[in-house]
């Protein structure tokens, strides 16, 4: 017990807290290693996540490894920065104190909110248990567990339909033959039914994750999977894709929309645009009026930002993020800033709010590390300007969309594009070559060998 | 609902079912490929398991991913095999029947049992969730979670006992400086108490998995996490191996538990040899009278077969296993074959029941291969012998024991052995690669970069 506190006593200097430890809270940290500051950093994973690449965890060409690296490692010789895992309950802004859900408390002189969202399910929270999201590693690791033990149970269904349908002829061909058959029309029947349900995927939302998901699954299905089945034929997967606007990708100009459309139909997805989910069962789902059976459905649509913003009194949008100046702080409290998906702010060139993407959290977060180092020397600096670099949203194996500037390209070479970009921005040298030799292992064999069902609990 | 029987109604063909893709059911099922038979391989899990490597999957060295390979894509060309994910509950051998926990039930002409071992607690089931042990990537992704956590919440425990120190010290300035600090006194002693807990890990068993946890999880608390904390020192760390024996290692030469022994203890392991745990409660464990705090208990130590043994109601011996002859086969059901861990078969040099090593379960898959293609020709063949090509285990980064024929081997050579065998005996090409550029990478930098605490319900 003894390790002094933090700040050090006799140090002088401020104490910063940063929530969160994605994209933002990450790049703030990095930039400020030679700041006159001591900083906390509080998250409740123990790495950080490189989002973009996570559905490929959920469908199984990528590994957690390749993708999350500890944030203890990342910041092991940057002294000013002590690390927490933890959960933050309520920030009390009047007192600069920051409450934990374990009741303990830190106090700040300066904090940055960069919790990032969850998706939100349209005001209907009890949907969430039966159509999962995909945000973090856990959410990953459920959603490729759901999609590998459906194959498994169909296939079991199936070979226990055939072995019983066997026994079952077997023992009544002495007496009762017709009664039989009748009784197995009956079972075949529910079967029939049961195992439409189990192969049948439903992705709600057609924005990048959306897409990425959907396209991901039809592959494995059509795939991937073809040829390991002995009773159930992977390649009768249905894969449904809903978004609620009238084309996919809808933060893209409408053209990039409806190439993704067409790439996604190539690959056995059906596109239901302009459709809107009335309800989520625990097996099935509501386009409208109409019910689809579905064992299996995901959820890719709307975000909310991290409750704990409420507790700040300060004004939040629709969505729930924090309304922030052009300096990204608050009005009411100069000394916390908030970045990322957690914070609305005001494009300075279109006037509207800049989206929820990696980019506008990484400038974010080297925005305020420049805000905070000239505060230190009493200085200030000129307020945030988001510099749009351009989008992109793969669809499937060498396919992808993307829009640069006033530059729109789809195919092969947004692929090509999207996969170096990708992998020049993932944390750590070994990460980025293992990633590498992976993808072109699987571009090559068009395998997904990470098809692991790890949970004692099925 | 259109495919068929399994066999196929026309073939004419037996029907084999194998219970579990371990070791020994794989090569059996493998081996068989081009014999005029089909195969039903059962298992609760989607994967083979390459288990020697599976304490580097729970000391974060390797990702689940690298040791194992879902069972479809291994047998998705080998079209007399049919895998299904599944548990068995119970064998009716009178009926020739394999009855499935969901009540569902398969008819075999043959039948091989290659079950393998769960840890044995030493009649005390109860210990079992105090004390994980190691047998499935479930379990070594509970046992990495369970490492990592026990690291942040002695993090966190220390930088709240310094914040409330404070924020106590500043209330109390005024008033009642001398009873604050009597309060903070028994706090800290109160957080000591928890903090050795914390950092107290304690293996019990000292066979190879007791040895290799507990050389990796010294080198973890002493090395890897060295520079990533700010208040505790993970250099602290207490590892304790407790052994029944008089040394390390049983299965070896004396010789070989000694190098082991001092190998450890040079990782900063306490090792107790002779030494009897009486009790293993939630943060605590009995060695003989002395009571160890510790909230982070491993179990490596006896193993018992599979219990679906049991309802052969055959001659069981008193780890579980079935006795069989020297054809591998019950002499009750000669149909019924037991391999690998799940089985007690006598060598016929030693007279000794064979160690459950993996070895010996893919000789004896081999053996059975050739057994039942003679079978299926009307054709015998003589009895199993083991040939034992020597056995090793690792303790650490370049550290390990070996023994062949009659030469014996320790340290850095023994490691290089060892590494070479096993990456050699990875199952599929890409994990064979991946490894060894990570144990390249890993033993140069010396980094475990998998560690990722990935479940929600910390």
């Amino acid at each position: 017990m003894s390790a002094g506190s933090w700040p050090p006593k006799d140090s002088g200097k401020p104490h910063l807290v940063i929530i969160g430890g994605g994209f933002g809270g990450l790049t703030l940290a990095r930039k400020l290693r030679r700041a006159p500051v001591y900083i906390t950093l509080i998250d409740k994973a123990n790495h950080h996540l490189f989002q973009p690449l996570l559905y490929q965890v959920a469908t199984a060409s990528l590994s957690p490894g390749h993708i999350a690296m500890p944030l203890r490692a990342i910041f092991r010789s940057q002294k000013n920065v002590r690390v927490l895992m933890n959960r933050v309950a309520e920030i009390v802004a009047g007192e600069k104190k920051v409450r934990l859900v374990s009741g303990d408390e830190f106090t700040y002189d300066r904090l940055v909110i960069a919790t990032g969202a969850r998706h939100s399910y349209f005001a209907h929270p009890e949907w969430e248990k039966n159509a999962p999201g995909l945000k973090s590693l856990a959410d990953a690791l459920r959603i490729r567990q759901k999609i590998l033990a459906t194959f498994e149970r169909a296939e079991m269904l199936l070979a226990v339909a055939q072995g019983s349908a066997e026994v079952r002829a077997g023992k009544d061909a002495i007496d009762a033959r017709s009664v039989a058959q009748g009784s197995a029309e009956v079972r075949a029947g529910t079967d029939t039914a049961e195992l439409k349900k189990l192969l049948t995927f439903v992705i709600v939302g057609g924005g990048p994750t959306g897409v990425e998901l959907a396209g991901s699954i039809a592959e494995i299905a059509h795939h991937t999977l073809r040829k390991e089945f002995r009773s159930i034929d992977p390649h009768t997967t249905r894969v449904i894709l809903v978004e609620g606007g009238d084309h996919l990708l809808m933060a893209f100009p409408g053209a990039l929309g409806k190439s993704a459309e067409e790439t996604l139909k190539k690959l056995g997805v059906e596109v239901r645009t302009k459709s809107i989910v009335k309800n989520v069962m625990y097996d099935g789902v509501y386009i409208g009026d109409e019910l689809i059976s579905s064992a299996n459905i995901f959820w890719a649509a709307g975000n909310t930002a991290s409750t704990v913003l409420s507790t700040l009194g300060t004004r939040l949008d629709a969505a729930g993020r924090a309304v922030v100046g052009s300096d990204l702080s608050l009005s009411e409290y100069p000394e916390i800033s908030v970045i990322g998906d957690a914070a609305h702010c005001v494009d300075h060139a279109s006037g509207k709010p800049l989206p929820g993407v990696a980019p506008v959290a990484i400038q974010q977060g080297q925005y305020l590390s420049r805000k905070i180092a000239a505060e230190l020397k009493g200085k200030k600096i000129g307020d945030f300007r988001y510099w749009d670099k351009g989008s992109m949203a793969t669809i499937g194996r060498g396919r992808a969309v993307a829009k640069v500037g006033k530059l729109q390209f789809s195919g092969m070479l947004a692929w090509l594009m999207w996969s170096f970009i990708h992998v020049l921005y993932l944390v750590g040298f070994r990460n980025r070559f293992a990633v590498m030799v992976l993808w072109m292992y699987s571009y090559i064999t068009n395998s997904r060998t990470v098809r692991l069902i790890t949970s004692d609990d099925l």
